[in-house]
């Protein structure tokens, strides 16, 4: 009886299994997906996207892989979302830290960048950019810069998911001599990539103050027109807001929604200086806030309302800002641990964001904030495939006590073994495999000496 | 003529080389010795000591070493001092994050020390720490725990440098039922310990909320007698001051300083709320200050005037605390970035505590908090060989514009190739040579599955 039972079990088994491209088990699977944490769980996987998250025994009984990937120490999660960057700044690393705002502005990044910024910087900064960004454990990143089809190149050879942004900005950049002339790249640059599977195309208006009430009307109608976000970066400093009041005699987000700028898709980077009625306005327009904890301590701007944003129903994200002064790279697991200790500090409130909320914002409230969420941000069935694996056998991974305090509080980017990205495996065992290191960093190095020669002081040795 | 010469300089060469045990080279030295930074520079090494520091060239014309160790693409620089911890409470790692200090002392942290802690948890929970510790460059810590013989047994076995501060409180603890039994047991340690190469033995009476002014009186008796550090935590907390305000009408610095205790070599941990009176008494006393701002930012603490006490010539050192709540590693590259990042933000000035100064905080100030500036904290001829080898090859290490700036922005404890303490090659290729990882981590994690059951609540799944 016994044995007849196996024997049915077995040919049932043999007939219904499903298939499935890849089969990852792992000690956690963290889904992100109403809180379920999932012990010797796994995810099926088919083409791009998810087609089981479940008990390992359950998801391993229903479907036949082509493909198995055993990581029996490690947690299995969402791959990480950066909201904010200006990835191809990775050239400008560190280039001059620990300075003022203009003294960083004029005497260095805009005199490097007029110099320097191309087609190929772009390129290669981004592509230096991505191996960062995998190798700790980010999957899609939001960028706004010049030349971005270079990035969306960059990004597609990474096999990365990137919103990116092309700069609109009132004065002359290396890729547009006018804000017309940026619309019109913008535009060019929306249509070429409007359905392509990894890249969103977005317009990226720099700000309230380096553009004109037309011109930024005109990023709107143009984000619209393609049901693109747009990205804008949004009372980041004091002065910012102080400038908006004198002129116009309101806040940034006030004066962005009497000009209509707020009704679309919206991504606004930083929201450190707002008030109660700017945060009624962002949850009423169902902005998405890319919080930047990193940026906003080491630029000295402020320390943004994150737990008014949460209450608010915000979608909050988080980013790394450029790593060429606003921090030096992009590391998302520092800046998880930065947006919880930030609060902390700041409010002297231990509890305020704890682990898991951190780790939300890092996900899929950063889905959410790019109007992604549909798509990536949790481990669910039908969402896209888009995962990391992440060691738990370092010296600081143990023991663990609590998985989501531990990838908060403990782990590091350099504990990514794995990244899984539209299905592709595409981090194995650390090492990016869609990139070409040792060129990346040969390019980068020449990029620094050609950049250092042009710079006021020369570093390192100051 | 030139023929000739070079046979002349080859024989006078062969004749004076000095002998060397090993000559270590890389593409800069970064000595915290006046600053000064050499690229293409050498150390070498003589039994524990160094005996040269300088550009590659003169050194190795200079000695002839039995080993050579080349490290093209690394910084050498002093290894990193973690001036404040609790080291074997890394088998208490993350067990009750974001939560109020009363909760977490007492309902985790208490119950679990009484019913946990004995040698055999001291002794691996710190092997556990050391093993972290060294893979993230620090070479120094200073240490306030229960059954210190036990740390120190772990971290001669590690090959690693302690001050370690055998714990002096009031109330019951797992290695002294008394006050009177805490200090004998610091006499036997102190007297055990007083001439180790690697240790330095301390009294470390808790706080003045948790001592008798008795107590804390013999505490420092007892450290002068042996001539050695007092380590106490000091000023931690806006309660702790009230209360002392309330108790004593005055300051917990004012209060030690009343009982003498500052009067002689102190350690003070946290020092968060110290008002101007205060800084100039512990300038006044020469007490170092170990600055923890991991611990200060997630126990919500608040921020400690770290350019004061630097203006005031304080030796100001940087500190992880406990990895149990307070922090949940040992990971000085993060304590670093935090530590500039955090006073830019309180003081919203971009300009303070620049990378420089923060790197001293990690090595010289560190040594001069502990009063062993005369042999470590730089990279000098004379001094003790403590130092590390970082890559600078990552993708998050590339391009370099500043040295000072990358370690403290970008570099990660992931990027420590190598360690050197006492003369010794303890780190090599990212493996730690003294200790069994793999022993380490299973104890831990057995101890972790014991701890787990006796907690109120079951994590990882609550």
């Amino acid at each position: 009886m016994r044995i007849c039972c196996s024997l049915l079990l077995l040919g049932w088994s043999a007939i219904a299994a499903e298939p499935a491209d890849a089969l990852w088990t792992a000690r956690y699977v963290v889904t992100m997906d109403g809180g379920r944490v999932i012990e010797d769980g796994a995810v099926a996987v088919r083409g791009e996207r998810i087609v089981a998250v479940g008990p390992r025994t359950e998801v391993e009984a229903r479907f036949r892989p082509r493909l198995r990937v055993r990581r029996p120490d490690a947690a299995i999660l969402p791959g990480l979302i950066n909201t904010h960057t200006h990835a191809a700044m990775s050239l400008l690393r560190g280039i001059a830290d620990d300075r003022r705002l203009q003294d960083w502005l004029e005497n260095y990044i805009f005199p490097t960048e007029s110099r320097h910024v191309s087609p190929d910087f772009v390129l290669w900064g981004t592509r230096l950019a991505c191996l960062e960004m995998l190798l700790s454990g980010t999957t899609t990143f939001a960028d706004m810069y010049y030349f971005e089809e270079q990035v969306a190149e960059a990004v597609k050879g990474a096999g990365m998911r990137g919103v990116l942004g092309q700069t609109v900005i009132r004065f002359p950049v290396a890729d547009a001599k006018t804000p017309a002339d940026a619309l019109a790249r913008a535009r060019r640059f929306l249509d070429r990539y409007r359905n392509d599977p990894l890249i969103v195309p977005a317009v990226a208006p720099h700000a309230l103050y380096t553009n004109s009430a037309a011109d930024l009307r005109a990023a709107r109608a143009l984000a619209d027109e393609f049901d693109a976000p747009l990205l804008i970066h949004l009372s980041e400093t004091a002065q910012e807001n102080e400038d908006s009041r004198a002129a116009h005699g309101k806040s940034p987000v006030r004066v962005l929604e009497s000009l209509g700028l707020l009704a679309g898709r919206t991504l606004a980077a930083h929201g450190v200086w707002l008030d109660d009625a700017d945060i009624a306005v962002l949850a009423r327009r169902n902005v998405g806030v890319a919080h930047c904890p990193s940026s906003n301590m080491k630029l000295a701007s402020g320390v943004a309302p994150v737990p008014k944003l949460l209450a608010a129903g915000i979608a909050v994200g988080l980013g790394t800002d450029g790593p060429a002064g606003s921090n030096n790279d992009f590391n998302m697991f520092e800046e998880m641990d930065l947006a919880a200790k930030l609060q902390k500090v700041t409010r002297l409130d231990p509890e305020v964001l704890p682990a898991k909320v951190i780790l939300e914002m890092a996900t899929l409230g950063g889905a959410r904030a790019l109007g992604m969420d549909h798509g990536i941000g949790s481990l669910a069935q039908g969402k896209l495939a888009d995962f990391i694996a992440v060691r738990l056998d370092a010296a600081h991974a143990v023991p663990l006590y609590d998985i989501h305090s531990q990838i908060v509080y403990a782990l590091k980017g350099s504990d990514v073994n794995d990244v899984v990205i539209h299905g592709r495996w595409i981090v194995r065992d650390r090492r990016a495999l869609t990139l070409d290191a040792a060129a990346i960093l040969r390019q980068a190095r020449q990029y620094a000496d050609r950049i250092r020669q042009g710079l006021p002081r020369i570093p390192p040795f100051e």
